[in-house]
């Protein structure tokens, strides 16, 4: 990719949870644009939104609407990305797409920056995948441990928030505590059960062998990302009621010995990871910490009792920011830089 | 043990969250008690209790307030447990101590009736030890698979609910939420950091190897009650916010196949089991609907995608009456029994 400068940037699906924090970075990150157009489902179309000083109003997306523009952040949902991705596209935008509509492609890179940053050499289709927002924190913070230790095995169980099931999620959360608060039952719309005061142990749907869809993407796209299908990965997902922020309970297993320490020292340099480590003053990472920022964090790193290059770790991250709107964003600066 | 009839019964910390449930337990379960004694710390003392139809007003807990008594159901924390229980003893009663004060001792037995009830024939010092409640409901559910297929290694992350730590955490919860929802900072007062709407990955004190208390018991009570020191164990532990019932992601490693098939069939069968596994109908166990029921549920067991002889399972019970009182309880019922 070259680079581009001042380019003409669409944000697609922008009124939703994720398109708003995506429309919020490009200004924080004073991502240069020489315009912004926000585009949404007829729904959202006439929808007026905040981008730094400016009021913008939102569009309806079509087929039609990528002409001239240069870079396309899409948060729409598969179905939509499968059919406007490529007329983005075809009309000579580069799109990084949040849904998992094109993660398995060969042809579409799927990318972390701090991860595999390289993969934005070859853009075959002009399409780039954001990671699963459960795969991006995961891989943040194996990737440099993997490269010292090489990761042989990894077992994970989630505890992922509402809000990467959207704005309904969260007000299906708020409105579920507020029942229980005075004794009513809480509703489920969003979730397949009620989500508040409870832990749901599925994250969209059941595959036949068992496992959910968000159980396999963890798995496919963590292979893709660190380029090593031989490491053997399973995991166990599970809605939790909390806001914002996705924790994770993450079990690796090193070809060579690594040790805690080791690991505290590779990933205190690493980038966008802050480690928060000191079990002593009672300090790892929280969710409701994690929340609005855009780090992944890493604590409670001790050695696993039950395997001889065993290492646990706690990942704690925004899943609306690093888990998906702040790692488009930083894609797309990437492919600025060239 | 010899059977006993129409003991005298005495329920140590009454008042707290797990003796409350001990007193209804003894009457749920038509205990034969000839009398039952409140007891509790001084603070507690002149509080009334409903058992069925009686009130009955709680005593100072004291080492000679067990005259008479011929089972002790003690729920009072190590340091009470340390004193009361010894003193219980040597006054002619049989206590089963809630608490973690004799769990190691190696003349006490560790029990969970379905599991290891036959320890209850040796019983040296005349106490009996109840298990952590997170360890209680795992060993539930992998005993008939052990006995099968012979677990070699468990790796657990738990989700456990507040009310382990007692009424004022479930109070810190609640307030904790009603702040949450109208924006207010919620307090910590119980939990080392505010527990609504978040996920703390500690439960109790931290050790020097990193690892938390409750860690450490699921390591060595999954050992002493399954009689099998071999088996490799790992856990993280974390609270969530559910008022009541807790929740495991369990990964075994079994040293025969055994398949998620035949572990459902194993399962289906067991004492103390409920199998909730069907995914396709969305079924699997959760907290909420566990919470003031007896069995130890289990669902979504599925093959390991990272190791040969793997399976996972999902672990669900109530932590206060499985995972305390009840347990308690179906001891006393065994000795009885004799």
């Amino acid at each position: 990719m070259g680079a581009m400068s001042n380019s003409c940037v669409a944000v697609v699906g922008a009124t939703g949870a994720v398109g708003r924090e995506m429309v919020a970075q490009l200004h924080e990150r004073s991502f240069p644009a020489s315009e912004v157009k926000l585009l949404a489902s007829s729904r959202s179309k006439g929808q007026k939104l905040r981008l730094g000083d400016e009021l913008l109003t939102v569009d309806e997306a079509t087929p039609a609407s990528f002409a001239g523009v240069d870079l396309v952040l899409m948060s729409a949902g598969a179905s939509v990305a499968r059919e406007l991705a490529p007329a983005a596209a075809r009309a000579g935008a580069v799109v990084v797409d949040n849904s998992s509509a094109f993660r398995q492609d060969p042809d579409v890179p799927l990318v972390v920056p701090e991860v595999n940053a390289h993969a934005l050499r070859s853009v075959p289709r002009g399409i780039i995948a954001n990671p699963n927002c459960s795969t991006i924190q995961m891989v943040v913070a194996l990737a440099p441990l993997h490269r010292e230790a090489r990761v042989r095995r990894i077992v994970v169980s989630t505890y992922q928030s509402v809000s990467g099931a959207g704005w309904k999620a969260m007000e299906e959360l708020r409105r579920g505590c507020a029942d229980v608060l005075v004794g009513r039952e809480p509703v489920a719309e969003v979730f397949p059960h009620p989500i508040a005061l409870d832990c749901i142990p599925q994250i969209a749907a059941f595959e036949p062998d068992g496992y959910t869809v968000e159980e396999h993407k963890m798995i496919f796209e963590t292979h893709k990302i660190l380029e090593d299908p031989s490491i053997a990965i399973t995991a166990t997902c599970v809605r939790v009621p909390v806001m914002r922020g996705h924790s994770e309970a993450v079990l690796i297993e090193t070809e060579r010995p690594l040790g805690a320490e080791r690991a505290r020292e590779l990933l205190r340099g690493a980038e966008g990871v802050v480690l928060i480590d000191d079990p002593a003053r009672k300090l790892y990472p929280l969710a409701r910490s994690a929340a609005g920022t855009g780090p992944v964090y890493v604590g409670r790193i001790r050695p696993d009792t039950s395997s001889e290059h065993g290492l646990w770790l706690w990942v704690v991250a925004d899943n609306l920011l690093k888990g998906a709107a702040l790692n488009a964003v930083q894609i797309a600066e990437r492919l600025r830089a060239g």
